[in-house]
């Protein structure tokens, strides 16, 4: 009996132990409580003792109450959450803070690892060239397990990318291109396959859309993301609802992925409640499966074991550390990531862009003077109130949505050093400022705008289609 | 606000409703032993009243507290159990009676209908032949809709089978082969389409097995499956890990269900706790979707409106139910359904025979020696202690397994009155009862050995290939 209960704590998961720990210590204090017999009191302490050390063998820490083990930080529980912390997970990004999230905090409650300086110029190395500006800018700021994709890029070992997007609706805006326009770089520099998911699914189970709606804004959807320029023969892009039914292997690692998390856990994970529908409280799995090459089988071979490194906001980082959790278990290796600030709204950096508010955001489809009146009017300025003021003070890029904006797509390092210094110093104005963001976004909106009315119907067709890629396994 | 709310209750399945006016009821209990003020307390009590007036007006019924709507009993939930009453569920069947479960105590608290002489007779008339002796012994018993079904018949409206088995291990015994004689039948009778689904990742998701085991024994029950003599240009057999990545179709309507069922819901269903994984979670609606002909487009044409029937053993009701519940809120048809009693273990029919002990079931591998050994060495028999004793008060058919097996194998209709009316005087001795059912097992078994042996892997791919039927639709 000790044997086969020692045996059934081995197979359990950090979290798991952790929760059982935590259930355990709560029975001990309702038997106190309630004054239970000294007997089955010294029992359950016994139990707890026993549960703590396998605890400790499995995770190499002391168990502490309300700290779960490192990988798999609980962050959507509103009564863990303290006061002064930000809100971020799948569905929301909130923050006191006019600078936005404190992404050094988050780093540490989700138990991540900052992307440093070390980091950057091993990826210079490997890839022999200059690394993205989101890279040397820290919009792309922290990781998991990215030294393990370089050791094996080093050794010419193969990896794969994966990302994706949950098409909840036709209208995508700029800030949606930042993960895109990254695994783009990535794949170029790194020459690997990719595979990006779109969870019209996702869309169907949360919002208020039939089945039909989430498939079309899932195709309309990939037509933006094609326009970033990903190359037909090492791209695949699928939709959920398309490819669950065309793929021997997806469904297989859905179902073991299933097997392997407890409504507890996704409970902790997403705080999903009774109410929920089973969809919802399935889905991660969906999110997860990708994460395993198997998944692939057109593309991989049938290969299992080839290393995924997965680019995205933050916010989808509790997906992962549950598909993280889950991978050794289910005999999968770890997906690594890489993980990128949230885009600012055009009003301020308190919260992520929203899709469903037009103001907030400029939008793939906006015309040069909706891009300059969205700007000109609604761009959250850190200038002075009044001219004077600015000239003597100067300006606070820290706020400044216009400056913010120019970090994530003005290329030239030496020219928005200058706007910076010129900004902060009070010699450039506001008006002035956002001149120069107006003149960066409609060229870059107008280019994509050209490049999209490109991608036919067909186009999409080739992109969807499973099947081989230009790439050996 | 007050309409908003109107609205969102009009949208709710009458379970629901009911879930929600116990939920209301409790929170006034709450408020009242709390000793909460006046205004609070009414106001709860005025909710709990508009609430009762919703869930009148939608199932036209008054609200009874622990009493759900009619067609969607809780059942698995220990808490509501009466004491005397059988558990009975997916994985459970148990009860303290020798002559097996209560079933018309079953079919009120399942809230089906029974199959009585005049549907029987029904049937008949419809298809202008003698009704299959499993109909005219009461072996299946309950159902739900079967009017509808025939209504559909005779107005020459199309209708199709769908049945299925949990390949839970390699060994079928004859018990299993129940629903599939039945189905059989039906088919044959009424000449329609018929789909089987064998949900190797519900014994995936349930065992301690691998996904590769699962579906090799999918693929091994599909023979035994097919050796009842299905015809393959009417029947189509899927197991849920292939088909799931073959169906356009498929997919979409689980994630409809998923979305309109609440871990709530498949709480008071199945039982399911905090700690069960999201794949059992979720399952249920897997189970679900082929009651949907939309899911087989490629043997229906696309067409989504075609009644089902569901033959199957009481057991697999609850998912039903479910299913029942939620295919008019996502423009279904509901599922009509026949269910089966039991088949009894060797040993009483106390319970379920099982696939784990081979002493509790004849298998289809035994042979003629075996089958006679388990008979004479475990079937319960019915009779006296001694001959003097059975002489004189004769055995008991309704506790007698022997006799229980020749209900259902025991074609002639006549013979078995003579055995009944033989034992019961204490004319005939149960080991000459034992002889006959020797006797009826022995060919049967090895005919269907027989059958099996034809079944080549070449032909379940057929059957297990999705296409087209020989139908127009």
């Amino acid at each position: 009996m000790a044997d086969k209960a020692n045996c059934d704590l081995k197979s359990l998961s950090p979290l798991q132990l952790f929760e059982k720990v935590t259930e355990q210590g709560e029975k001990v204090r309702a038997l106190k409580a309630g004054k239970a017999p000294k007997d089955e009191i010294d029992a359950a302490v016994r139990m707890l003792l026993s549960l703590k050390l396998s605890y400790k063998t499995t995770t190499g820490q002391d168990y502490q109450a309300g700290l779960p083990p490192k990988d798999l930080v609980l962050i959507n529980n509103g009564t863990t959450k303290e006061e002064d912390e930000d809100l971020v997970d799948p569905w929301n990004v909130q923050t006191s803070n006019a600078k936005g999230v404190d992404y050094d905090k988050l780093i540490v409650r989700f138990g991540s690892s900052k992307i440093d300086t070390d980091l950057i110029n091993r990826i210079e190395r490997a890839i022999g060239q200059k690394p993205h500006h989101f890279l040397r800018r820290g919009i792309f700021f922290s990781h998991r397990d990215m030294d393990q994709v370089l050791d094996a890029y080093e050794n010419k070992k193969p990896f794969y990318l994966y990302t994706g997007r949950g098409p909840s609706s036709q209208a995508m805006h700029v800030g949606h291109l930042i993960p895109f326009m990254f695994t783009k770089w990535l794949q170029e520099v790194f020459d690997v396959p990719l595979v990006i998911q779109l969870t019209d699914d996702e869309k169907y189970l949360w919002k208020d859309m039939t089945i039909e709606k989430a498939y079309e804004y899932a195709k309309e959807n990939a037509k933006d993301i094609i326009a970033c320029g990903f190359d037909v023969n090492k791209t695949f892009i699928f939709s959920d609802l398309d490819y669950l039914g065309t793929s021997a292997g997806f469904y297989r690692n859905i179902v073991k992925v299933q097997k392997h998390v407890t409504f507890n856990q996704v409970k902790g994970i997403f705080g999903f409640t009774d109410s929920d529908c089973i969809g919802k409280i399935s889905f991660p799995a969906i999110q997860a499966a990708p994460s395993f090459s198997s998944s692939f089988p057109q593309i991989f071979n049938g290969k299992e074991n080839i290393q995924c490194l997965i680019p995205c906001a933050i916010d989808q980082d509790p997906y992962f550390r549950m598909t993280r959790d889950v991978a050794p278990r289910i005999g999968q290796p770890k997906p690594a990531l890489l993980h990128s600030v949230f885009f600012p709204a055009l009003q301020g950096a308190q919260t992520k862009m929203s899709a469903s508010d037009p103001n907030s955001s400029i939008f793939l489809t906006d015309t040069p003077k909706q891009i300059k009146t969205k700007i000109n009017k609604h761009a959250f300025s850190g200038g002075r109130d009044t001219i004077e003021e600015h000239r003597k003070y100067g300006g606070n890029c820290d706020v400044d949505v216009s400056f913010m904006y120019l970090t994530f797509f003005l290329e030239d390092d030496d020219r928005l050093q200058q706007l910076k210094q010129a900004y902060t110093s009070g010699e450039l104005l506001t008006g002035e400022l956002k001149k120069v963001l107006i003149e960066t976004m409609q060229p870059l909106v107008a280019a994509h705008q050209e490049r999209r009315k490109q991608v036919t119907d067909e186009i999409v067709k080739q992109f969807m289609t499973p099947r081989k890629l230009a790439f050996e396994f």
